[in-house]
C-alpha cells in the first residue's frame, strides 16, 4: 500500500491498559514524560472483573513472604496513589474500611487461626474475635459462622472507577494517551536481533509507536507479543474466575460495612460492599480453559455467600462476569528489566503475571517501573525479575552493519 | 396543541403484543381483516422469559379440569398454528419431542405418581418408567433420581422465535401491524359511558386507533387500562419468575433430547433443551413484588437443576431474566366478551390472565377471539369469561343525545 503508516513518538509506550498498565502510565505522566497506552479495550480484562480487595495481610500464603513485602509496600503507597488521582477518594471507590475474615465450620476457623499464626510472626495485625463480636460489627452475618478475624489494614478500591479516574487524569494531563489498537510486537534497534535495544511498538493497524522505553503490561497477552527476546520465557497461564455483582435493596442497606472474606468448607468466597449499594461476590479459581461464566461457579459463589450472609438470597443479581488472571508458577509477578548478553536489555521493562494481586500491586509496580525508567537503583524487587524462569541470554550476536 | 393527532382505522385493534396478542392478530390477519397490535415493546414481557413448554398433560393440577380441556384443545391446534406461520417448523422452535417428568426423592416420585393417577382418570397418556429406562432416554440424568414418567404428548416451542415469526408474517401480509406505543385507554361510542360500544384505542402519544373490535391482551397492564367498563373487575396479580439460559459446550451435546420437568424436594424445576444448543432452566414463582432477578432464585434453579442433571455445572450461564406472569385467583385466563346492561358490550374482547400458560394457550385464544369477532357461537369456553369476578353490570344508562 502506498499510504504512509501513522507513527507516533513518546517517551514511554505501555502495552496493555489494565490497572497495571494504566497505573504505570499515570506514574510516567506525573514525572513529566509523554506516554502512550496501547490497548484495544482498556480496563476490559481481569481489571473489569476484579473485586478490588487491597488485602496484603489476608492474602498472605505460606512461604510467600517475598510477595508479602511487595504487597505491604504497595498497600502503603495506596493513599498517596489515590490522592494523586482524585481530590475525593470516593471517586475511585477507595475505602479504608477493615476486612473481616470468617470461617463457616470448625475446620475453616482452624485454617484461619493457623494463618493468623503466620501473619502474627510476620508482624501483621490480625485480631481473633468472637462470633458475637463479629455480628456486632456486621449484624447480617449468619450466627452459624465458626469464628472471625479482623484485619484493620486490608482495604478496598473499585477497579472500574479507579481505572476510569486514571484515564480521565491522563486525558487532563493533555495526553491523548490511550491508543485503542492491539500491539503486534516490539521494535528493536537491530531488527534482526530481538535482544537488541527496544525502540518502540508495532501495532496491528500497521502503525508504530516509537519510544525510549517500552513497558510490557498486557497480562496474559505478554507471552504472545512479537519481538520478545528469544531466551525470555514468560510462563503465564490463565486462571479463570467467575464474579458476581448484586444490588442490595433499600431495606437491606447497609448489607455490610466492610469486606468479608470467608472460608466455607475449605473454599474461599469474598463479599465486597460498594458505596453505590452493590455487592461484589468473588471469586472462583478455575484452570479449565473456559473463559465463559460457569453455571457451577455462579452456583458455588451464591451457595457459599449465603452460608455466611443469608440475606444474599434477597439481592438482585445484576452481573455475572468471567475473566482470566495471569498466573505464574510461583504466584508472583514478572516485574523488571530483562537480562541480555551484555546486561539488561535497554528500553524494555516487563510488568505482568500479577495473578490475584494486580489491583493491590499497581502503586508499587508503577513506582518501580518509574525508578527503572529514571535509572534509580532499587534492588528490593530483584526476586520478581521477569527473566527468572528464562535460560541465560545467548552471547551477543555480532551485529552486521546497517541495521541500527 | 394545534397539530392534528394521527388516527388510524383497522378492523381489529389488539392491545398488547405478547405471544397472546400477536397470536390473535395473526388469526385476524389470516381471516382477511386489517389489524393493529399496540405495544411499546412487543414480546418483551412474560413472553421474553417463557420457556415455551407445551405441557397440557404435565401442567394438570387438581381440580383444574376445565383448564385442562382448554389446554388440550390448544395443544391440538398447535401443529396447524405453526404450519400457518412457517414452512419449516424449525423456525419457530416447535419440537414434538416428549416430556420426561422426574422426581428427586421418594416423596417427589410419590407426588408425580399421585398426579399420574389424576392424569390417567382424565384419559391422558402418562407412562411410569424406571430410572434405568429414563437414563437410556437421557443418559446425563443423575442416577440418584427416584422415578420418571413419560408424557409423549407434551412438546415445546421457542416463544422468542415464535413471536418473531408472527411479526414477520404480519409484515409479509402487507400490514404495518405493530404500533410501538403504549395504549392509554379504550374509546367508546358514548364517551361518557364506559359500558357503551367500544370504538377504538387511545394511545399515550395522543394518536388513536379506530376499530370495530378491540382485544385487550396486554397481560398485567389490562387492569390499568383507561375506559374499561366500571363494573369489570380484572383481578390480575404479578407472579414473578426467574429463568436462566445456558450454553451447552460442544463436548456435552446433546445434553438432553427432550424437556425434563423435575420435582426436587417438592420444588419444581424445568430444563428445556433448544435446537441451538442452549438450555432454558425455569422457573421460580415469587409473589414478593420484585421484578428483578433474584439471587436466591438463580441459586435455587441451579441447585435443583444440578440434582437432576449434574452436568449443568459445566454449562455457560448466558442470561438471567425475571418477568411477571399475569396470575388470576383461579389460575385460569380471562378470555371472552364482557357483559353489559344489555348483553355483551360490543367491540370489546378480553384475553389476559394466562399466568403460566400463555404460550400453550395462544392458538386456542386466537381461534376463540376470531370466532367472537366473526359472531360464531361457541360456548365451550364460557367458564373463562373475563367478567366472572365482576359485579353485575349496572342498568343501561339513559343515553343523552349527541354523544354517538
Amino acid at each position: 500500500m502506498s499510504e504512509r503508516r501513522a507513527q507516533r513518538t513518546v517517551d514511554v509506550a505501555v502495552i496493555g491498559g489494565g490497572v497495571i498498565g494504566l497505573g504505570i502510565a499515570w506514574a510516567v505522566a506525573q514525572s513529566g514524560r509523554t506516554v502512550a497506552v496501547i490497548d484495544p479495550d482498556p480496563a476490559g480484562g481481569a481489571t473489569f472483573a476484579a473485586a478490588g480487595m487491597l488485602a496484603a495481610v489476608s492474602e498472605l500464603h505460606y512461604q510467600e513472604e517475598a510477595l508479602l513485602e511487595l504487597m505491604l509496600a504497595s498497600s502503603n503507597l495506596y493513599p498517596g496513589f489515590i490522592d494523586s488521582l482524585a481530590p475525593d477518594s470516593y471517586l475511585t471507590g477507595y475505602q479504608r474500611t477493615r476486612t473481616l475474615n470468617v470461617g463457616a465450620d470448625a475446620a475453616d476457623r482452624q485454617a484461619l487461626a493457623d494463618l493468623r499464626g503466620v501473619q502474627v510472626v510476620n508482624g501483621l495485625g490480625v485480631e481473633a474475635i468472637t462470633v458475637r463480636a463479629a455480628r456486632v460489627l456486621e449484624p447480617l452475618l449468619s450466627p452459624q459462622i465458626s469464628g472471625a478475624f479482623v484485619v484493620e489494614q486490608d482495604h478496598q478500591v473499585d477497579p472500574r472507577r479507579l481505572t476510569e479516574c486514571i484515564q480521565l487524569e491522563l486525558a487532563r494531563h493533555g495526553q491523548d494517551a490511550v491508543i485503542r489498537v492491539q500491539a503486534s510486537g516490539l521494535l528493536h534497534e537491530n531488527s534482526a536481533d530481538a535482544s537488541s535495544r527496544v525502540t518502540g511498538v508495532a501495532l496491528f493497524d500497521g502503525s508504530t509507536v516509537t519510544a525510549t522505553e517500552v513497558v510490557v503490561a498486557n497480562g496474559l497477552g505478554a507471552a504472545a507479543l512479537g519481538g520478545l527476546p528469544e531466551h525470555l520465557n514468560l510462563p503465564l497461564r490463565p486462571v479463570y474466575g467467575d464474579i458476581l455483582r448484586l444490588r442490595v435493596p433499600e431495606h437491606l442497606q447497609p448489607l455490610l460495612t466492610c469486606t468479608v472474606r470467608g472460608l466455607v468448607h475449605g473454599v474461599p468466597v469474598y463479599l465486597v460492599p460498594r458505596t453505590d449499594g452493590t455487592l461484589v461476590i468473588g471469586a472462583t479459581q478455575r484452570e479449565d480453559g473456559s473463559g465463559v461464566v460457569s453455571a457451577g461457579g455462579v452456583y458455588q459463589l451464591l451457595r457459599d455467600a449465603q452460608v455466611l450472609l443469608p440475606a444474599v438470597s434477597e439481592l438482585e443479581l445484576i452481573e455475572t462476569t468471567a475473566r482470566a488472571r495471569p498466573g505464574t508458577p510461583d504466584n508472583a509477578p514478572l516485574l523488571g528489566r530483562v537480562g541480555g548478553a551484555d546486561g539488561d536489555i535497554s528500553g524494555l521493562i516487563v510488568a505482568t503475571g500479577f495473578f490475584r494481586h494486580g489491583v493491590l500491586l499497581t502503586p508499587v509496580a508503577a513506582e518501580h517501573c518509574l525508578q527503572l525508567i529514571e535509572g534509580i537503583a532499587d534492588d528490593r524487587w530483584r526476586a520478581f525479575r521477569p527473566d527468572r524462569f528464562s535460560s541465560r541470554a545467548p552471547a551477543s550476536v555480532s551485529l552486521k552493519g546497517g541495521h541500527s
